[in-house]
């Protein structure tokens, strides 16, 4: 499946994408219960499909399948409510809004690393966001005026689905909900001027994440996926997932040794060669740019560059 | 007012200390609205002083002064419901347990700064941890299997009580609902063994946070606090919070350019000098010692150190 957070009317919910067309999880849920006679559907279809990514990834394979029947509900009924959209007419956001942990990985793509004369790391190099950078794919990157240089990072994403603690390479992709994309927007000076990178990465919107998240089960091997990035139709960034020093079974495995890992927690697993920093001449984004992210199997994230004034 | 969460009977709520006992702050505000004869007691008592901190602080001084009277109420007034418990008959937890931030501030006391021979710093240095990392004050330290370099670090703590975004120094206190200390337990060698310290700062267990949140109408000068902290009665570290190179209203003024801080974001504010890793010969905790954290005004913290089998 293909789901996404959407708002339409005010309402800001759970749904799946198929298509063209968005379906209401809660609502589908709800109806499909309420048509088995079941006078208890409301708050059934709320402990199984609440309206939130979290609460639902919480919910576990339980939950997943019970979204699955609800969208061929919704597909082949009528319902006095309405349950499947038109893209068009609502709001996609972000598929995960609160994650509790956002965790990014830094230097994690072997040829760059290796083409910059580095060593390959032992560990994965770990650092964080939170979800106060957190857009949508029909949302603009703000670009505040405390630096010049925002840059951008195409990367890989996958989001926890199970509550995850010493969790070996080989059980890992139990506990992954599915893959989504997101742009590491950073403002690079601000990254740099001291030791830590964390004031340069935590910026308001700089987490733009989408179009949706493919589930695991439908994207079952997270290696040999190509990611792109271009700036204004240009071409940035270039590699394959095939090339992460640190692949997703091993950071669930690393990661879940040093700490619990949350369903909706949000891994970002690095970004390839090409940023703009590391451009000759550099390369910097500018009020206007469009930068588009593509990774096989899981889709397209573009999103505009906004000066925000003040 | 002292607010703490508190666990009692399976139910977890927020609460005020006064003495030796803790009132339950939402039952208080409900038992008050009813001998009103308001009809919509359980309602409005939610939606002002819900059970969990975040939620209260998010109604902010309107919030907090119906939890006055509410206390006031508790303390005056007979109530067929239990409103008032003795400290020794609940659990207290972490003020705070789902901050959607927790910022960490490094390299922040002057004279520790110039004794190390470093230049005093342009920027402050961030870093993060997560919710997984907060305990609270009767609880243990988990020491796991994963280092053998387990250090302490005594920090000052602030929590934001205001959506705040690019407020100036002046406003700063406005944004801040009050302190508590927090112990930035580390895995040293964790932390050391990448140019990015999240790794060694967001094991499970590692920010013990209490005794309380002393709210800012109540601790009005977050600067001249005397801060200290030992290990089996033994004094490590010593310093006061007029050695804050960046202060809380400076730490406000600099994070809220950045980012939008939200009530209930925990901001650590830095350790003196005196660390385990730092001393000579090193000294990092072992299973079984009790490490203590005193804060003029804002109390003490002690927890003890366990050993994590597996």
């Amino acid at each position: 499946m293909k789901l996404v957070t959407f708002a339409q009317n005010g309402l800001t919910r759970i749904g799946a994408v198929e298509g063209e067309q968005v379906i209401d999880l809660n609502a589908a849920l709800k109806a499909k219960l309420e048509s088995e006679g079941k006078i208890r559907a409301e708050k059934i279809s709320e402990a199984y499909i609440p309206t939130d990514m979290k609460g639902f990834l919480q919910g576990g394979k339980e939950s997943l399948e019970l979204a699955k029947e609800s969208v061929q509900f919704a597909l082949n009924n009528e319902s006095a409510v309405q349950l499947v959209f038109d893209k068009t007419d609502v709001k996609v956001g972000a598929p995960v809004t609160n994650p509790g942990k956002m965790i990014c990985v830094g230097h994690n793509y072997r040829e760059h690393i290796l083409e910059m004369g580095r060593e390959l790391p032992s560990h994965p190099v770990l650092f964080a966001k939170f979800a106060n950078t957190i857009v949508g794919p029909e949302d603009d990157i703000p670009f505040y005026p405390i630096s010049e240089q925002l840059d951008y990072e195409a990367e890989f994403a996958f989001v926890v689905g199970k509550r995850a603690k010493n969790v070996s390479q080989e059980d890992a992709l139990d506990y992954v909900a599915g893959y989504t994309i997101v742009n590491d927007v950073t403002y690079r000076d601000i990254q740099r001027r001291t030791i830590e990178w964390l004031q340069g990465k935590a910026v308001d919107g700089t987490a733009p994440m989408g179009p949706w998240l493919v589930t695991s089960d439908e994207l079952t091997d997270p290696a040999g996926l190509e990611i792109s990035l271009s700036v204004n139709g240009e071409e940035r960034q270039r590699s394959n997932t095939a090339n992460l020093v640190f692949t997703v079974q091993r950071l669930v495995e690393f990661l879940s040794e040093l700490m619990t890992l949350e369903p909706g927690d949000v891994i970002l697993t690095g970004t390839p060669g090409g940023v703009g920093v590391a451009r000759e001449p550099q390369a910097f984004l500018r009020d206007g740019d469009v930068v588009r992210i593509e990774v096989d199997k899981v889709g397209v994230l573009e999103n505009k560059v906004r000066k925000v004034e003040g």
